[in-house]
């Protein structure tokens, strides 16, 4: 299986080469006029079957970096990080101030959060191409200040089972660039950077159709060494434009990164702004997987040789999201 | 196996039956002092290798209920609904006010919420027993205004992952009641119920180390039925304060209900306020889970005669919770 | 100074009514075509001059409702009741958690709540006529995703102080219905009702130029002895879509009451929703102020005999709002 | 009227000087045991009478800085800046998707904030001096997890109305410091400072009982022009904790600066956390202003030498809060 030629990204010219990849790539009335589901349609019930059969030692890791306040948001485009607060405390509890009977006591909290603030799924909703949504629907009928109408998270609430193959890109080309398993800010992932890691890796790293890939660049270990500086919206390794017939044709499920952005930042186009998004998401209805944490998870590949895992990442069901949080859970 | 004796439940004894149950079912130091996992020490690897042993077909159900503003909460004890709203939309898009380039266009979006406004896992931060908390930890070194500094749900991150066991309680005793397959509000359910549920189910509803059970009232399809009314805090079916020794003897990892509050309302005390929560969470440090959705699962186990299966059930990574979303997912 | 004929309502043509009163009604253009102010424009300096000539005595009087979560809003179009948070308290304090030095203790606090939650000012762009905002601007150039971008409230930064008059067209009409000091719910306030109350009140009731003007309905008093039932949306006495006339010839600078809606409710047409709003705020550029609290300033107003005073009612200056809190003080 | 005498600052003797300080300052019974208003008390209706006759001219200055993304704050200790997000949109109504009916369209909105994100009222429970707070309380019976039970902002709803007095110290000493109409940062403002800058300003900056001092520093103009920086809790000219004794001297009402925390940063004594709060706020009871913007109403002080106005600063009425948002109106 191979994807359609691209020409060497010309950085001047963004439009031409989105409107290309868009008619190249557009996987719309693939599954039906009313589909919501996008690539998730690749994984069927023999896939899910496979996934469990990968569980071998029953070893769970959780990919979810933490929600709180010591995140990597700034505020920007109104994106704070998680602001958690108590609703009652252990010390109100243990002032007696209550008023519960029997020596009861109770804590209980809230909390504020941008849903991409930290680990997430992007929705089919977050992203347009040219004024449309997923399946070529019109933005304006899919998400409205009323949510997504059409394509919210909660279409996904069973769905997000496959098996999971992790490609530590920055571990295999890390090495050869001389910045240990950490890829360098602004390094942009090829077709030929995940193949080369493919088979580095061996047959357990094959990727195929229902498969969840996660791509693991290293850029999360940096930012818990040196501080978050650019973490969020700043410069990263991540995937290229030019990967987009690489996730295409590979027909996986959904695709999820260790960074902010999932594509290399800057951006391969002038003025540009996440120009694989606009492929992806409302063209392919990939799902996008941003801000995972796949440091532990490597450690045990490394250490063990097997590639891929069960993967569980089920977002939660904030009715009309166009992003939504999750735990994701690998077990080997 | 069998349960520690209880004596009848006295409407006006509270305290004392309280007392006596704490002191029978705690496991304070069976995990050592450090310990911040409670009953999840009882899944293992091999308890989660049989898990993924059940995936049979491949088959996924999510028991979650919907984060929005139709749901049940209704503003008690400054609990709401979740309220999703929007930082940019796919009509700002359309009427290309979002000033960013080549035809890209946006959507995100925000929650606040408390979080245990709908499906979700109680940290063993959430109840206290006279100022204690799980472990014999005092309460006021555990949950402060910050948060639970000790066992917050990023303890659990990776942990919810067991062989998972429905009891459909409401279907098993409702053809006796005369009330289909839901059980009547009030109606408390013993240790009797459960084993007689076990029973008529079969050998795959048996509950042992490790495993999390699920139990269906029926209370959240009423409400689907005829609305929340009580639903948050008010009467519905649940467990019984006498099933404490059921609930610790089956060494159990985790329980959850279809239910608002897990034990029957109103509790079986004169003024009380949820008495087995003051068992189950700080003594036992047993995780519930509450206001899941077990209906579909339900249907597919009474076809299929199966009523066990693979469980991911992991929570949102808010540092320091007490409580916190989750998007369950069975596996069959 | 008379308001243009209208023609008695016909319940079956709100249409045509709001067409007809939005032509007579509209202010556009008269302060400029980059005006934001509106009705505030009566407002000048001698006006304000005369407004601190009412103080007498050095009475104050707050008009505001509580911000709680105690509060009317009942979750209907995403508006619930203020949630307000601790992130530090005096029990962190007194438990001497707080990691301070020289015994300094702190609490500090968060809110979440809609901007109407309670006692506020609508904005300008709070409401729009056949997709035109104040001034005949298209709604989509005032007010997306990221708020009011021309009229928001900050525009109205210094511009909230006059002479207020209040009008307790529930006293002076009660009384002859038979219902106290309170209108019953339905009662539709026209202009005559407004001109017989300013004559019962006598000469300090007088309304002029650039005046606020405060209408009591008597609706709070009752939710207060009675719980809130439908006082957020549901049936109240409030003004007539016959007013708009009234408001417009009168050249008021504002106009706030003690409902939720300002208008009479159920609306006075069939299948409507706030058709005087329609005239009022995106047609005539009138500010609405909504849930406040009248009657401690009412009683005050029938003991002493004078209805006018000094009004301060600067709102929250949240960039961008179409609506805001504000803590009204009324000094006489 | 001289404010007793306070020994030189010993860096090394925080703990010796507040002591003595909260001594020699504590106005604890001096309104009765029940108080909740502290130095409001000094505000009578002939100082409201007085204020009122100070309006001149009609012409009014809100004081209030934004409540948006763009404000100081950072994160630290869970204060972000406001988030505001729209429930509707003109963008909506534009593209008919609302559902209302005759061509009525609207906007709605909800913010998120901490209630010290911007310009506001410490409330008295704000701050505890070695486990009590104002009035002798202890900390645990005034604030927990509920809110502040005792003298939540609710407590003020109608008494932030007095004459105000602008001094301009940043004016008054920037230029002999070379700093222009700003003090560098560090810059302690004493006793002698106050003094000399009522000195300089003339008759109409006298500082007497019940008023409303407004100090400032010119960090806020600096801010403006240089960005943000450490505006939030960093480097800053304020109060100099000697000041506690002239403060509690004049007997003013509440005092406010335009700076982030009202005293000088970093504070004058080693290894502290602002000491002046706490002898201001639990021991004397003095309500203190941040994040106002003194900079427009300087400037008119200036061209016309009255430094004493009409000042109404009633804050937003949050139940509970122990801090408020105001828009504080001056009227001259």
């Amino acid at each position: 299986m191979s994807a359609p030629h691209l020409a060497p990204l010309d950085r001047t010219a963004a439009v031409a080469a989105i409107e290309s990849a868009a008619a190249a790539y557009r996987n719309w009335g693939r599954w039906g006029d009313d589909d919501v589901l996008g690539t998730l349609n690749f994984v069927d019930d023999a896939k899910r079957l496979q996934a469990a059969g990968l569980v071998r030692r029953g070893a769970t890791f959780s990919l979810s970096q933490a929600f709180d306040s010591h995140g990597p948001q700034n505020g920007w485009r109104r994106r704070t990080n998680p602001v958690h607060t108590m609703l009652d405390t252990g010390v109100d509890a243990a002032l007696g101030s209550q008023g519960f009977p029997h020596g009861i006591g109770g804590a209980d909290d809230v909390v504020f959060m941008p849903l991409q603030a930290s680990t997430q799924w992007d929705g089919l909703g977050h992203i347009f191409d040219r004024g449309l949504a997923w399946n070529g629907r019109r933005a304006q009928d899919v998400v409205t200040s009323e949510g997504d109408l059409v394509t919210g998270i909660e279409t996904t609430r069973d769905r997000f089972v496959s098996r999971g193959v992790l490609l530590d890109v920055g571990a295999v080309l890390g090495a050869g660039l001389g910045t240990g398993d950490e890829l360098p800010d602004g390094f942009a992932i090829t077709p030929e950077h995940l193949d080369l890691t493919i088979e580095a890796q061996g047959a357990t790293a094959d990727v195929g159709r229902g498969d969840i890939v996660l791509v693991r660049t290293g850029r999360l270990a940096r930012a818990r060494r040196e501080g978050w500086n650019g973490y969020a919206g700043g410069p990263s390794a991540g995937l290229s434009f030019t990967s987009a017939g690489w996730l295409h044709s590979r027909e996986i499920a959904a695709i999820a990164t260790d960074t902010w952005g999932f594509e290399v930042r800057p951006n391969e186009f002038d003025d540009a702004f996440q120009p694989l998004h606009q492929i992806a998401i409302p063209n392919m209805g990939l799902f996008v997987g941003e801000l995972w944490d796949l440091d532990e998870l490597a450690r045990d590949c490394h250490a063990d040789g097997r590639w891929d895992f069960f993967l569980a990442a089920a977002p939660i069901q904030v009715t009309g999201a166009v992003g939504a949080p999750v735990n994701p859970l690998a077990v080997k």
